[in-house]
């Protein structure tokens, strides 16, 4: 229940569940209801998800692009939340809509605030990601594959 | 020199100068040198600015906004930041490149780390705005206005 755990912990939940994919570590890191409070752009934004709907969450990234790494840059911890910014990279091999897969890198970054419960388990987030970057990469790797 | 204090610091900064363009209260707030370290979309990304250069580019923001206001969502302090989240809103009264004043509301939202000094002055910041969602406005209101 400390600062230094909390970032700990959640560092673990990137590295094993959002890089790894290993969908069952999720279990031991996830409150039984997470909510996407802010995150412009996401299919979940505003919904609460039990941890089988957060892993259906985390496998429809990964479809996309199965090697994706989020680089963690900066972790802030205070009251109730850590505060992570983080650069994210992925091989675009599966198809997204109005994007056919190409197969080229594509590079995102953002900024997350994790909220967390008493028992140091994930509650929810609010997100912004920089979604026109990652639009205009998607838009000339297809312009550039036709 | 304590994390309570810089929040109120950042807050007052945020009022005063971003909020109000109250230009000069910047002085009582930033170090000499103010680096934008990340910050996507924006001109000043990877420049470090004295004051001047710093008044500059919220002179150019407000130019467009003139009655811009960030409300900070949640502030978290630890080590030698605070993160902020907040929502933006403004009426766009002046001209952008490609985006002629419409005079209709903007609404934005963002997560930025900004990092301190010893003397709890500004020394920059690490940034991510939704970009796109502006950008969708921008041109949903272009459209309706031609």
């Amino acid at each position: 229940m400390n600062a230094l755990s909390r970032k700990t912990r959640l560092k673990r939940f990137i590295e094993l569940v959002w890089n790894e994919g290993k969908l069952d570590a999720a279990d031991g890191y996830l409150a039984g209801a997470y909510t996407v409070v802010h995150d412009p752009g996401d299919p979940w934004e505003g919904m609460t998800l039990d941890p089988a709907g957060f892993k259906d969450r985390v496998r429809l990234s990964r479809a996309a692009f199965p090697d994706q790494q989020f680089d963690v840059q900066e972790m802030l911890a205070d009251g109730g939340g850590v505060a992570m910014t983080w650069l994210w990279a992925g091989t675009h091999v599966g198809d997204l809509p109005g994007f056919p897969a190409t197969g080229k890198p594509i590079h995102m970054s953002g900024a997350t605030i994790y909220f967390f419960d008493d028992a140091d388990r994930l509650t929810g987030h609010w997100q912004i990601t920089d979604r026109l970057g990652v639009y205009q990469q998607l838009q000339r790797n297809l312009t550039a594959s036709r």
